[in-house]
């Protein structure tokens, strides 16, 4: 009991890790004047976008509290409430210092060089991750500690999840919308270089690349952590319940992976005239280092023997395995990518088919590999002498997940670390600053795009570890043995989950094409109108291209929230609870498929564009180039909104489920009954 | 007993008109010399690629002979190879009328206008129609009478499956190869006319439309076919055992389809002036209504109430919802096809954007009429007084697949006709005939391109039917009463299958490309070397276009094909009977759901394309035309190659499991147990 409490402060040590972190990049010189200005624009059109975001959410926050507290309980609505806060509170901090590192970086490039300016780059990015970790592991160990109730922990975690959901979707659809249009009137039509100051949306662009890089990918890993420790407790309760044995171990892990995420964040160090990849790598493998020798202590001493610790492996090899398939499939050392670029000397219609067969041949040993982990880990959790020990084989799922997640930490400072060096660049962009500055940017966030394509890669592996662990949660919270395909209506249940990411997916790509096509209105409108423009005698008017990212954000991100929330349930009120369980299985195997296939044909285009950019194939200019580009700009919606929007759905909607379970078990299927 | 012998009467009733209707085709005038000769070089090219077809599937169908007589038994291989054989057969008579059909629509349309042109295409499109039922309810129902032992039934199947599978893949590559090649190099890099006798590759152009959309369309559909009433076999067997009723009122329903297809086709009279369209949905609705009359009076007499009519209705009304939404995604008379008109504005990026968009979108309707016609047609055959009864309800979903598939004579009849017209506009154009010959040809043409996509709707849902009827009778065969996702190994098939429609789709999508990339070089290898071939004088190598695209398909169809029957078994082997239900499942859904995708998003941009050619957004030429014709391009194979083949893949991997389902109950998973 006591030990518990060592979760919770793991959580309060991240916290102050980040506080310190963040006092670190503060202190740091913003540079000179017109530095500053940038920055404040940038800050200001995030916090203002995080602040419209937030109060829209939280009509529907109110919303849910309240029926959560009349239709389930008080402590679980409280729960809810917290969690969501946390969530906010998250992306709010996050996203505060990583708006101060941006302008710092560049002046630390100015002044100092690339070591220190990797060094606030990355201190910005480990705000961040340490603050994903820390709130996530104090809410989940408070809840535990202070009701021992499995429900209210999940209400925590639903809170997570709905918050993440419009953080994700608004952020995406945000960038990806002020993203092309900057590019297609600005580089396209107009041939002034990126991030020109003449261009009315590059401050839009530069705040889409924290509400949607940095805000977004924090609240998507802050609900796939809490969602992993939810499931460890509530199968870990089942599974080991004498001394709150299941419990404490998943617990333990996630605090040692904590402290791990603290001393790997200490490995990254750059030196002047080697890659910033090395540092990162090391800080990353560091970290898996601890948390491996810490896993493998703790599970004799607290569970009495091995066989958790291989679930946590399984999880951690399965995780970086996808990674490194992931950049097999989208880094230009590789095959794909290269087809990719040949392919675009016969057009733009070879690149996209292109594009797309690499997307959607890259599921395939990814899906292996995680159908090789769910059963690796349910064995060698739940193996007993007189055969498998299902809850404990389940339990081990919840632990592949763990595994995979307990270095989150040290993940998102790596990946949030990624729009910091290019809104650094963006800045020393704007400002007119020397060649080697922007050289200096230019290479961390080099090294960012392929931290980012192994970040996206991992999120979908952890999102699907974490979904089914959820979804075993829910078959035990509703108490089904069963949920067999032989029945029509898990079939019903299993087509329609399927069918949602595609939905999904539809809705969010047309609402950034919606979205960017008024934002090339308004920056055509602003070159024509505004006198002197293009001089830079005119002042570009940023802030309307803000508004217009933001509303159309705002707008488009309800529908699909709203889908992901009443979907499940009117499934569940419909057919009940087993083709509940088939809507979640559907939109699990589906969901992944199409997460890893529009992200990496994304990351795929992405890298042929910049491959070809490289001098490949008649450089920049060449038709080759512009077919390339079309083959990006249509990866840019597949990678950055619907992509990953896809994997909160898929795990918001086991949330949901997971939460109205003891009201479904209740009134599940009600009105096929009626018949 | 004695009236079961009705069913491959009607089998042999269908055939007999197929001759009769091949007669009158073959004694229709085949107009001019040169129409002769250019037609003999399609019918030369079609069956060259047709035998080189048959001659490798012939090596896989021995194997598989010889594996099916030694591991299951002799019976059931023999049943393979005459469904393979029958299959073969119904893809060789349909096709060699098919090309003699197309010259002679031609000149019909030359001496006599649109009323006699109609009349021979149609003619043409139904010998393979009722081929294809004629040959499937005569083995179906033969093998039924002669052995009385469902799996042997289900060889026959396998057999049809089998060729289906290379039928659908080798004829999609062969077919969008061709058309890419010929499209890319002619028309945009030359600028000469669709079908102009100087294009090398424009042979194999119309080689392609009779291998890809008349006997792959028809093979695809005979498997459906077959594979509905197999189930209503296998399941009517269990449901209503008592005097072979359940087996009779399926079978008696199949012969019912028959005799009102042959009804159907009288109707499909065209009259100068009046759009073809409507004779060609007169015959459709009139076969329908007859065979909602017959299942409806039989439904009483042979069982002795209306529930197993009910279900047959609901297959008939799922089919009909899913192939009218499949024209409003896919026609310019809505508004999706203008959306994707509407973004060719703004480039070829947002038209493929808004184009994938579309397809995703559309599979929501269609998804939920499938899951409540499923639920539907379960409750309605399943209800007693007592509850459900589940084997009876699983037989009202492989009915349900037979009121789909009961017109599917007059089904193949519409569609074939599509690429007859199409055929012979293009022999028109190549003999330089009058305008006012391809204006007629264009007109019926232009039917036929709405008829194949409402077509291609239709296979899917039937296919969706089909797999699950399938499906049911597999859980049936192996004995198996629960395939419950909470066990992971199910969990991993659903992940597996689930991947494989992904798979699948890269392979054959890279396929296209690879095959249209070498088409697109001989293409301008002949322009630069032939002397004279331009100004009309210098003669094209017209066989090297069709070697090409003959040696690509037969090549890359190999993959594909073994994927579709090894996988099934390597993992019902390894993982176990449950995990390939699981397997089974995932397959279905993401199947289903690429498949709709992948055809709606295909015949979507092609219908912009075509609708901006009718003069809107700056017609032909504009630069949104442009951007039009690369969504058409990726669209291909899309809708041609990729969406077609998928439906195959289902259907193949549960009627392979199957056969296989005695030999899986007792050596599934003994690879796991190892462990």
């Amino acid at each position: 009991m006591g030990t518990l409490i060592i979760a919770p402060l793991a959580g309060v040590l991240a916290l102050l890790f980040a506080f310190y972190k963040a006092s670190l990049v503060s202190k740091s010189d913003p540079g000179t004047e017109r530095m500053q200005e940038i920055s404040s624009f940038i800050q200001e059109g995030a916090m203002a976008f995080l602040a419209r975001e937030y109060k829209s959410v939280s009509i529907f926050a109110i919303i849910m509290f309240v029926i959560l507290g009349l239709a389930i309980s008080w402590p679980t609505a409280l729960a809810f409430a917290v969690g969501a806060i946390f969530s906010a509170l998250a992306g709010y901090f996050g996203m505060q210092v990583a708006t101060r590192a941006n302008v710092r970086t560049t002046n630390a490039a100015k002044e100092s060089g690339m070591n220190k300016a990797l060094d606030i780059a990355f201190s910005g990015g480990s705000v961040m991750g340490m603050t994903v970790v820390g709130l996530g592991l104090l809410g989940t160990g408070l809840f535990w500690i202070l009701f021992k109730d499995a429900s209210v922990v999940t209400g925590f975690s639903l809170g997570a999840s709905s918050i993440a959901l419009f953080a994700r979707v608004g952020g995406g659809i945000y960038t990806k919308a002020a993203d092309v249009g900057a590019d297609l009137v600005g580089k396209v039509e107009s041939g002034i270089p990126e991030d020109d100051p003449r261009n009315p949306a590059v401050i839009a662009d530069n705040v889409g690349d924290n509400v949607g890089d940095v805000a977004g990918m924090g609240a998507d890993l802050f609900e796939s952590y809490v969602g992993a420790i939810v499931s460890s407790i509530t199968l870990g309760a089942l599974a080991y319940a004498e001394g709150g044995r299941g419990v404490l171990y998943g617990l333990m892990v996630a605090a040692a992976g904590i402290v791990a995420s603290i001393i790997g964040t200490m490995f990254v160090k750059g030196k002047e005239d080697s890659n910033p990849q090395k540092a990162l790598n090391m800080g990353t493998y560091a970290s898996s280092l601890v948390v491996v020798i810490v896993a493998f202590i703790l599970s004799k001493s607290i569970i009495g023997n091995y066989q958790p610790f291989g679930a946590i492996v399984f999880g951690l090899v399965v995780g970086l395995v996808i990674a490194k398939i992931t950049e097999i499939y989208t880094s230009d050392e590789y095959k794909y990518v290269k087809e990719i670029a040949d392919q675009s000397e016969t057009g733009a219609a070879t690149t996209i088919i292109s594009g797309l067969s690499v997307g959607m041949r890259s599921t395939a040993y990814p899906i292996v590999v995680l159908a090789v982990g769910i059963i690796g880990a349910y064995l060698i959790a739940g193996y007993s002498s007189t055969g498998i020990d299902a809850v404990k084989g389940l339990y081990g799922i919840a632990l592949a997940a763990i595994g995979m997640l307990s270095t989150t930490g040290m993940t998102i400072a790596v990946d949030a670390y990624g729009p910091i060096a290019d809104n650094a660049g963006g800045i020393a962009e704007m400002c007119e600053l020397p060649e080697e500055v922007r050289e200096i940017t230019d290479k961390l966030d080099s090294v960012g795009n392929t931290t980012a394509a192994i970040g996206k890669g991992f999120a979908i592996g952890s999102a699907a570890l974490t979904a089914l662990a959820l979804f075993a949660s829910y078959t035990q919270a509703v108490g089904i043995t069963s949920i067999s395909l032989t029945e029509p209506t898990v079939i019903a249940g299993l087509l329609i989950g399927g069918m949602l990411p595609f939905l999904f997916s539809a809705i969010t790509m047309s609402a950034v094409g919606k979205a960017a096509f008024e934002m090339i209105e308004e920056v055509r409108r602003q070159f024509r109108e505004i006198p002197g423009i293009m001089e830079g005698k005119g002042k570009p008017d940023y802030r309307r291209c803000v508004d217009i990212s933001t509303a159309a954000a705002l707008k488009e991100m309800i529908v699909p929230g709203l889908l992901a929330v009443i979907v499940p349930l009117i499934v569940g009120f419909v057919l009940g609870t087993e083709a509940l369980g088939g809507l979640q299985a559907g939109a699990l195997v589906s969901g992944v498929l199409m997460a890893i296939f529009m992200s990496n044909s994304g990351g795929a285009w992405d890298n042929a564009k910049k491959y070809i950019e490289s001098g490949t194939h008649g450089g920049k200019g060449s038709p080759a180039h512009v077919a390339a580009v079309v083959g990006d700009t249509v990866g840019d919606p597949f990678k950055d909104t619907s992509g990953p929007s896809i994997n909160i759905l898929i795990k918001l909607m086991t949330v949901v489920s997971l939460v109205f379970g003891p009201l479904l078990a209740q009134y599940g299927g009600i009105i096929l009954k009626l018949f």
